[in-house]
């Protein structure tokens, strides 16, 4: 099937409008007009090469809701007219122990990404949700809950599996001590989600600016993380902290925050730490951990929790042609909501 | 009762014989004659300052060994005679949910470590083993198995619960696949333990050289580190990664090394590490933790231990005058024994 997406070409040049063939269905796929595509950091990462790897053109874009429109001969979970999502996965080998788990981002066989991932089929390279449609294999194919905003919801496909996997990782449940550092598109999330699981949240952030938004995500306290008093006076208070700082920092100065065994996880920065300081570690047999994204299993979960608790991202909704001016705005940080494209200002 | 020890009266000078007062008993002391002295790297840290707070003169020494010479009103435990040990710390709250757990290291009001520490009823500085004598309440003395081998037993009161401690948090056990990085004072009764223990462990070391002390220690197998081929074939093997290394150092390396969930300990830095990179983390939501020593029950645990399965550190048993040297050899590095003095080359 011809569609049209945005895609880049190069690194660190505009996406701009791109007219690719999607595959023809397979027993076993689900076919999807896209209506909304959120936009992740990794998106940016990847339009650049940051994370090296990039397959040009690359067409970002793994936060996706739309309907389906057509579905192969052995497809049983969906039919046409179903609202549907994709995530950041869209295969993996289904047969090792990972995979078996329900966490095929850790397949042994190496998941197969939204984008830039390598089909498993023809080897060709991944094309993402910035586009009027897509074709995926039932398995990695999740259902929109009916009450959930198209739109709105988008952004849970990552930033929300990403901070409700390791919530679910670590136990967090009523009682749980969490704080939560940076309040972006990850940070918001996991705020909401972790006070709709019961815990205390502590929203961690650099300015105290973010206050009264992150008591509007529901956190009980806003702890700034410049202030050595009152850090020093909320040491041992935590049992889980969600790192989401999405740029090279030392993750030392949160670790004195955790009570004895517990644990630091880190799922904002993909890549360099600063230096560090193993007597946190050491003084409360303290652990720094990564978790990344989430098995479909959770994906689906954190759909059906968010219906359940009526938690929606924040968003601004952005035509197409608007994305790289969204870009510039990533790049600068500090975002406290997520972009969503609205596909319908996409035509081919 | 007065006694005679070795003291360092500034950083960085050498220790020298010094007399000094050992407290009277009090109701639940044990009174008792050192026999036999671990060196550990945190002697020689804290004899130089380095890590800040050392109370001069300091007297070294917290893998003590010895015999029983009198025992308060209220001991029950002990009698005169007993052969005894004593190890990092020397008192705690004993009221609190850390000591309760048996996990006095992470007393909720401070451990009183054995020397440097305050005592909790003076406020004095304790004094450690590097001396003839030693007063410490009953809760913080341990009995010595009668098959061990009192000189050469004396590391297992640091380096030995030090390793012993995290194989238990992280429940190593038959078939668990550890690898040891490091092969000196702690490293080697790393893997002692863990093989005893019935785990596959696997040493990881700079060079060749250590292959035949590893597999004479029970390793399968010397992992080199700096052979970046071996250490790609070894990716995501092992379950828990025991890091002995006593210096800065970067923890990356280690981490593809482990099985997805898989946890890397620090044991032997206690300090700045280098950068770090979290991609490894992420990827297979792998850990870094820290551990301190062990609490007093599994101090015991691993004499008894110890005692069972015929485990001994390697020790090279000098004089009380040949201290400086040791503590010479000690900064050199790379030592693959622990140094044992002898008190009774120590007289009053």
């Amino acid at each position: 099937m011809q569609t049209i997406g945005y895609a880049a070409h190069q690194s660190n040049t505009p996406l701009k409008p791109y007219h690719f063939e999607r595959r023809e269905l397979r027993d076993e796929d689900v076919s999807i007009e896209i209506l909304y595509c959120g936009v992740c950091h990794s998106d940016l990462h990847t339009a650049n090469n940051d994370w090296g790897g990039t397959q040009y053109p690359i067409v970002p874009g793994h936060e996706i809701v739309g309907r389906v429109t057509d579905v192969g001969n052995n497809v049983s979970k969906y039919k046409v007219g179903d609202s549907v999502a994709v995530g950041c996965m869209v295969d993996s080998c289904l047969e090792c122990d990972q995979c078996h788990l329900g966490e095929e981002q850790y397949c042994r066989e190496g998941m197969v990404g939204t984008y830039s991932g390598k089909d498993r089929v023809t080897g060709e390279s991944t094309k993402g949700g910035y586009s009027k449609h897509i074709v995926v294999r039932e398995e990695f194919v999740l259902r929109v809950p009916e009450n959930l905003d198209l739109a709105k919801c988008a952004p849970i496909l990552c930033a929300g599996v990403t901070t409700y996997s390791p919530l679910r990782t670590w136990h967090v449940g009523p009682g749980s001590r969490v704080a939560v550092v940076g309040l972006g598109g990850l940070g918001h999330m996991a705020i909401k989600i972790a006070v709709a699981m019961g815990a205390h949240v502590t929203a961690i952030s650099r300015s105290a600016e973010k206050e009264a938004e992150a008591l509007e995500y529901g956190a009980r306290h806003l702890l700034i993380s410049k202030d050595q008093k009152a850090m020093a006076a909320h040491a041992n208070q935590f049992d889980l902290i969600i790192n989401t700082v999405p740029v090279k920092h030392d993750f030392t100065p949160y670790l004195p925050l955790l009570d004895i065994d517990g644990t630091q996880v880190l799922v904002g920065q993909v890549g360099e730490m600063a230096e560090s300081n193993s007597v946190p570690l050491l003084l409360g047999r303290r652990r720094v951990a990564g978790s990344l994204i989430g098995g479909i299993k959770q994906t689906q979960e954190i759909l059906d929790f968010c219906s359940l608790h009526n938690i929606l991202p924040k968003v601004e909704v952005i035509n197409m042609d608007e994305i790289n001016d969204a870009f510039e705005r990533l790049k600068e940080g500090d975002l406290s909501h997520r972009y969503v494209i609205d596909m319908s200002s996409l035509t081919i």
